[in-house]
């Protein structure tokens, strides 16, 4: 995964991407609950297409510069994993809070709405909590599997996750850290308060590494495949 | 259909992705219909969207390790057809089932419904079995077609396939035993009383077969092609 | 397009795809219009989604089989261009027609309807099937410039283009004089009166064969792009 | 980017592909409204779905002859960064405008509605004029990674990151001069106010133009992968 981009080219890579989803998610959130009469389940659908589209754009055009992980976790897992050096996840991780926490802005700035909020919205409970920890537990087994198979299938695999996550699990599937912050900083349809945040990060981690000690069971015994080795970069 | 995976990774494989794909049916049921309104079209797209999205998914992180059946009508085809040992069927079957339930139990964890439950939800007589029937023939159809064609195209042709099928038929096509047997485990918007499963699988199994006998047929006197062959595994 | 499939095949895979097209139209027609509970936008959301998806699959599953025209305003542009032998054009649109028919017939029994039906909705005016000729147009151009340039791209192209066409026309684009027939049988939200369909097809082929024209001066002049060339079959 | 295709295929090809894109966003705005029941939500999704669509077919169908670009944004990006001659330019941008008017008026056509109308909708103020900033920065950063990194990837990205922004941003997006021009001349769901057309039109070319600095430096430093030279036409 060394590729001959600068560190600041990638941490503005992983900054732009966080902060691009985020706003996807924050924006289409506030569009779609404006819109939607009070049925939210038509406001989920306008908060789920727009998001699972723009991972499957942003995998596409930025993966080959920062590896397009957006996620703590997952940057977390490819620096135990050997794919991401040591160092570069303790400079990935807060680009991508950063990042995160600057598309919330700019959602908010593009809806004409108060840039700074807290968001008041509960989210807390055991079965939230394992929500959370069931769907970055797939997140991740779908991200190594696929990365491992067809690295080229990426992009897809991952915004089709969220799709579906989005929808099968009772928390709206957040499954990733620092968007999970960004999230805090709006009072809109995608907040979560603030004191809410940390047993969701903490499920995500936990979903994070058991994903990651699945899969390095269950994908030991072959070598890669020679498709996958020719499509890796 | 040989690889170098162990019996106990493919089973695992079988049993983690039909789990899943459970999951996903049952929890974006309950979610779509708590947030619809009433509404069961708005309901129904909220639970075909993300089914659909998760089979690409699941069949692209797992095809390469198990052959991503998650389904006894497809490893019985498969059997058949000698594209999986015969031995295989025995064990991939019920990692299935099992697979299955423990996806229902996840989603209403998840929901933070009671783990057990036993479906009320009628769905019976010979117009929901012919469309079972049709469901899993054309099921079959796709699967047996596309892994001979393109075989890098089946986690797609899946996933759309059942988008189509969720509407098509008026059993909101079933098409899988292991994820009808799962299905009897929630009395939610996925459910179908247990005494009315019978007939679905039989249904199911008979369309399956029929897909096998026309597709013998239709893909005869042409040897695979030269792309589907190199893409092969 | 010579193939080692006999005509028997191809016919079987033409009457097959446009069952199966013409089922999932009119069964998702009646599945949507049975939940939405009156809303007609999300009844032609519950109708444009798994057409589309369905279409993909079919054009992917059997397109090596007979081309996967399931039309015959494709089929007659194929016989033009001499891409199909002309003879074939006779034999591949009665498949068609009869395949169609049959797909209503399965619609209805899927769900419990009267089998035999006639439409009673009116579809007519010159806004119509000037819709018609443009979404004709529209699905030539697509079909004759991808198949030029990446026909591994046919299925999506060919899919996504009805997915849209179903919105951007006021007919919901038939677009297929095989299928607008096979509307004809069925009373339900994708009916069209058997006295307005006559209007329909020509409104069609005359837009199929005004794509025609048009590709023939816009593709000219250059050699076939080797990526395409490589992965013809 | 020098092809073999005379200017006249070239521009012919952007005015109709500027042409259908426009009929689809009035043409879909249309239905989506007639038929939402004033449910903006669901008719937002009439009208994003058919666009993210036809975007993907369009893209596939006519970039091999003139880029595809259907956007006075774009085709001044790809002059100043010699992707396109500059003579160039000046020809896409008319045939864009021309082609885009078109549009608008075969969607009223279709419909049967006066052919001739101007946009009472108003779309005003720096909210909306950031959100056009944001969406057409996000569209170029796209375009300049996937055009780099995976070419074959170009119609996807773009239709799935249209697909995203209609919902991110509080103008929907249209982040395209010609586009915008030519929704001026319809007084329905996708219609634009006349005097409401230059600071949209500002904002775009001002997105279009940081789109491209931010990206010349984010893409500095490597050369073109192999797979991407591979597929570059």
């Amino acid at each position: 995964m060394t590729t001959s981009y600068s560190v600041a080219q990638r941490v503005a890579a992983e900054a732009l991407g966080t902060g691009f989803l985020v706003a996807t998610v924050v924006g289409s959130g506030i569009m779609a609950e404006r819109l939607a009469g009070g049925n939210v389940a038509i406001a989920l659908l306008g908060n789920t297409i727009p998001t699972g589209a723009i991972l499957i754009v942003l995998v596409l055009a930025l993966g080959p510069i920062s590896g397009a992980h957006f996620n703590p976790a997952v940057s977390l897992v490819m620096g135990l994993t050997r794919a991401l050096p040591g160092r570069d996840v303790g400079i990935y991780v807060p680009a991508q809070v950063v990042g995160g926490c600057l598309g919330t802005l700019a959602a908010h700035a593009m809806f004409d709405l108060p840039l700074f909020q807290l968001a008041a919205k509960l989210r807390t409970g055991p079965a939230q909590w394992f929500a959370e920890f069931v769907a970055t537990f797939g997140l991740l087994v779908t991200i190594l599997s696929v990365v491992r198979f067809r690295i080229e299938a990426v992009p897809v695999a991952v915004g089709l996750y969220i799709t579906a996550a989005y929808w099968f699990t009772a928390s709206t599937s957040f499954a990733n850290p620092a968007v999970t912050i960004a999230r805090a900083l709006t009072d809109t349809f995608a907040g979560i308060a603030p004191n809410h945040i940390l047993p969701f990060i903490l499920a995500q981690l936990a979903g994070a590494l058991a994903g990651m000690v699945v899969m390095r069971w269950l994908l030991t015994g072959r070598a890669a495949a020679p498709s996958a080795a020719a499509l890796a970069k």
